[in-house]
């Protein structure tokens, strides 16, 4: 099992501090979001049906006709390897380790790509992936740089895969409204825009007779009664959306100034998170989870992941902790 | 993908009479449970933790030591065969579809078994798996012969697999208290007892090794938040399980009464259904959808199953249909 962010109930172990008296930055999901509905008794009691609802508001929020849920988009990228036969798959690197890992474990061969020279060896690959934007460098590719890859391998019958966890706060800079097309494969997350990583949603965006697979492979009842309940009404709220979005730009912004006031000049990002390659990313991890403020560090490269902190509160301890640092540890 | 019970949304479409007119009888789930306690916003906003209480109620409840919750026992039933190399398979039939299914997708040899017979060709097995009680056939298997069966498959390796969808209400007939042992691998599904066929929850009981394995293939998250958040609770609430054993146990020898009086009495059942094998099953089936009563229809053996009718009414109008069956096709 690879490592994640999230992890609070080992943080409190190791740094014996109380899992309620946490900052948790250590992941990129919205740290608020909606007063939750109602969930009807019976998307608890009985087992969940497709077409319900969930998919047409979906379809109407990606604005894409063929589209899949799926429990996170952790189970697509799990599922997706096992769809093909061995084959030569391109990773823009670095990414999100989940796709090398699962890849990987089906026998295909992997390969890690650069984005600048990405194209000139995309004849050599099947299978071509990409975060966009990237997490946790927050590196982004144009949709028509992205849709021209996807021609290419679509003619010899490869995909690109793009993961799209992070874009609904820049839904222009999405492929989902060109799916599907033929080898075009777009995952979406649902928890991470929405603030609820908890109910275990995604949705994946490709042609019909690919989703057929993927859901054979996946199985029945593979989201549950509530999620598919909660995410319907959430889907179809675009005045709340309008408002998350807003919210999630500012914050995205608020921290990216914070971290540059504080001699953290970030490297990258998104609304939901931002990432700074340093040589002391371990030094800072350990400065931080020692006042009780959980970040993501990566190893490769030396890098922490900053995620948005929920109140004034977060805010005011983030700060004042970076300034601490930067008087250490000048 | 199979045929499944609960398919309410299809039947609505086929027999013209709208979804909430319907008294469905096609699950095997129980129609009544618990008032819901309420679920920490957390358990949505957040992954999902292990070891937050859950696995231990867990443990407590099935009185064994090493298990892993996955999502719904079909989460289990589509990962087991991925777990070995090619073998041979035993299953002792008629039983619950999934299984022979996955097994089979995964490229392994099937055979259907008579639990009869089955004893005398275990040797020929790498895996034997049992659907105790089974559905639809209610049949059981007493736990020593299980017991006798996983010790001669372990001795080369092999596997019992053994499906404990609904022991819930009998659990002193289950092997779950004997786990772990080498080569024994018990599941069992959270939704049917508790009448939460929407949470997708069920959990593994095997050796801690095999259940390594499962959760390296299952992945990170796989259970929603709020699902373990929610099953916690009720997996603590003894005198609420002990009240819910009764009322099944008593509607179930209900159903079978009613049946019985009927002239329609079951070839077999648990608590949670009861099974008719007869000649005319898909005229008893399209009879009964015709006035808005869904059962679920077998083919092979020509085979009605019947679920709990959730209230007074259900059992009123289940009975009224079954005697004008009666009256018409005596």
């Amino acid at each position: 099992m690879l490592e994640h962010g999230g992890r609070l109930r080992a943080a409190a172990q190791r740094y014996g501090i109380a899992e309620a008296d946490w900052l948790d930055l250590s992941t990129g999901i919205a740290p608020y979001g909606w007063e939750l509905p109602a969930i009807p008794a019976s998307a608890w009691a009985r087992l969940p049906e497709l077409e319900d609802g969930l998919e047409a508001a979906a379809r109407e929020y990606y604005g894409c006709a063929s589209l899949l849920p799926v429990a996170g988009s952790q189970a697509a990228i799990q599922a997706l390897p096992r769809l093909r036969e061995g084959c030569r798959v391109g990773v823009i690197s670095p990414c999100y380790a989940e796709h090398a890992h699962a890849w990987r474990r089906e026998g295909h061969e992997l390969e890690e790509l650069d984005a600048a020279t990405a194209e000139r060896e995309l004849e050599r690959f099947d299978v071509v992936l990409v975060v966009n934007p990237s997490n946790p460098t927050g590196q982004r590719l144009a949709p028509e740089t992205l849709l021209a890859w996807r021609e290419r391998l679509a003619q010899r019958g490869g995909w690109l895969l793009v993961d799209e966890a992070f874009m609904d706060c820049t839904p222009e800079q999405s492929l989902a409204g060109h799916c599907p097309l033929p080898g075009l494969v777009v995952l979406r997350s649902f928890g991470k825009f929405f603030g609820l990583a908890g109910i275990r949603l995604g949705f994946v965006l490709a042609e019909p007779k690919l989703l057929e697979s993927l859901h054979e492979w996946l199985g029945p009842w593979a989201v549950s009664g509530p999620a598919r309940a909660l995410a319907k009404t959430l889907l179809q709220d675009e005045d709340g959306q309008q408002r998350q979005r807003q919210s999630l730009l500012r914050d995205g912004q608020h921290l990216e100034n914070l971290l540059r006031d504080c001699g953290l000049a970030p490297t990258g990002g998104t609304a939901l998170f931002q990432w700074l390659a340093c040589d002391d990313a371990a030094a800072l991890h350990e400065f931080l989870a020692a006042r009780g403020i959980l970040t993501r560090l990566f190893a490769r490269p030396s890098s922490l992941r900053f995620g948005l902190p929920p109140d004034e509160a977060g805010w005011a301890r983030l700060r004042q902790a970076l300034l601490d640092y930067f008087k250490e540890c000048p």
